[in-house]
């Protein structure tokens, strides 16, 4: 499985099939570690430039291939293939929470951000694909370890009416069993409120209750002229959000900003979390 | 006032300051004659293409400068510079109830949109100055017209904290009386959730009550490549921000769609008209 790359990105749309089939085959993992050496392989020719970081506390880097950057790095996060090749033998053989949160954490975010840069460097412009490939990539890792089916569509009534809405993924673990709705995206600078609002929808018009989710990529900002990294974040509204919208259950990043973290001491507390947290916090062992 | 243009989107800087001081102001009317004049004055010597409208009952053209295409363009909404003369008289003289509400339509559509095509071609890539000038044109009819003065922020409770939230014009006629939460976008696609969001929010947490409005210009995209111009409507997902997030009192678009105008007969009723009817709907005479 998986071909030898013609682009570094071949493989994304052999993922893109094979999820149209089942989301939860063995056929995804072993692809998108083919895809990750490959995009890896190609950004192992690329220069690696420092950031000016204007984030606390983080330290980015920026691929440069002839006087293209790419999108921010996080320094700390960005990994190698092996951890790849081990979150994703972990996901093959069912025991993700044999790694560290920390560890799964690093792996997806090494994962996704090769793709993204990649993609960044050799097709300028295009944001649909590094976007998609995180929805495909949470649908892969929640589906199996989950074991259910995914759908992306929610039908509500509306007086007399029923009407489909569209999410991002919705997962239903079956009868008298929890069902999710899972918003996923790469940044949502100030357009996080289509997540509440979506949630809010089913809370009132569904008959079966939804655990709300969000997972993110990063809230970086890249400025390629002065190389400056920033993070747009809107703390007070998310606030406002989970007290008058509805409550979301979890929120987990790849390379969470500090202000959404700090989100969890406040009022209406908002469990904001890495990414490698959710296995704990929603798998039994 | 208003300077012979270098570029002839020079003017626009001209608003943005004097929007800092009172956007209400008498200056600003006339600056708008002005940056009608210019852009239109640059658009005569541009080529206008006919479009493939795959919306029914609507024909657009695209302008073109050397191979540049500006967006679709509404042949029968288009006007010319009379018109947006004869418009700004009266909102010169606080008499914009004199022209009819199509005439107020075609007059802000070819205003707004001579400097959005205008920007397409001559600073190709820039979405924010025709956002931001439709904006201004809004924020300046209704400040003027209602004669009040506007602001960006509202502050809501959450538990024991204040928070400040960012809106896009937020109008106070003064005690006692109404208070409106104006959304103002150029196009919504799939991000209209936000508008139902802001105002539930207001609903919930602001002392006083809100007569939320949204104000759009188009949900119009051209395919550049096949000159293809198509509609971006979600309408079920509208009617259920409306039933089960807030309730907008009113949406007023330059270029309504009629898959957003069918609204009105449904229910939960959406009141969808064209932009210049706000005029008679909400001013006394």
């Amino acid at each position: 499985m998986g071909k030898r790359a013609d682009t570094p990105t071949a493989n994304f749309d052999l993922i893109q099939q094979a999820m149209k089939k089942d989301a939860r085959s063995d056929d995804i993992t072993r692809l998108l570690a083919q895809l990750g050496d490959d995009c890896l392989d190609f950004l192992r020719d690329a220069e690696q430039k420092a950031a000016r970081s204007l984030v606390l506390n983080k330290h980015y880097f920026t691929f440069v291939v002839r006087g293209n950057h790419s999108r921010a790095v996080n320094e700390d996060l960005f990994a190698n293939w092996q951890l790849i090749h081990r979150f994703l033998n972990a996901v093959r053989t069912r025991r993700i929470l044999d790694l560290s949160s920390d560890a799964i954490t690093r792996a997806c975010y090494t994962l996704v951000m090769s793709l993204a840069c990649t993609v960044d460097l050799v097709n300028k412009g295009d944001q649909q694909t590094p976007g998609t490939f995180y929805e495909y990539l949470v649908t892969h890792l929640l589906t199996r370890s989950l074991d259910c089916e995914r759908s992306q569509r929610v039908r509500v009534r509306i007086g007399e009416d029923e009407v489909p809405l569209t999410m991002d993924l919705v997962l239903d673990l079956g009868k008298g069993r929890r069902k999710y709705n899972v918003a996923v995206k790469n940044s949502t600078r100030e357009r996080a409120s289509e997540i509440w609002a979506h949630q809010r929808i089913l809370d009132q018009a569904a008959t079966d209750k939804y655990i709300g989710l969000f997972f993110g990529l990063a809230e970086t900002k890249l400025d390629k002229r002065k190389l400056e990294v920033i993070e747009i974040c809107v703390p007070e509204q998310w606030r406002a959000y989970q007290q008058y919208i509805a409550t979301l259950s979890g929120v987990y990043y790849l390379d969470p900003p500090d202000a959404y973290l700090r989100l969890n001491e406040k009022q209406p507390s908002i469990r904001v979390r890495p990414f490698g947290a959710f296995f704990s916090d929603f798998l039994a062992r």
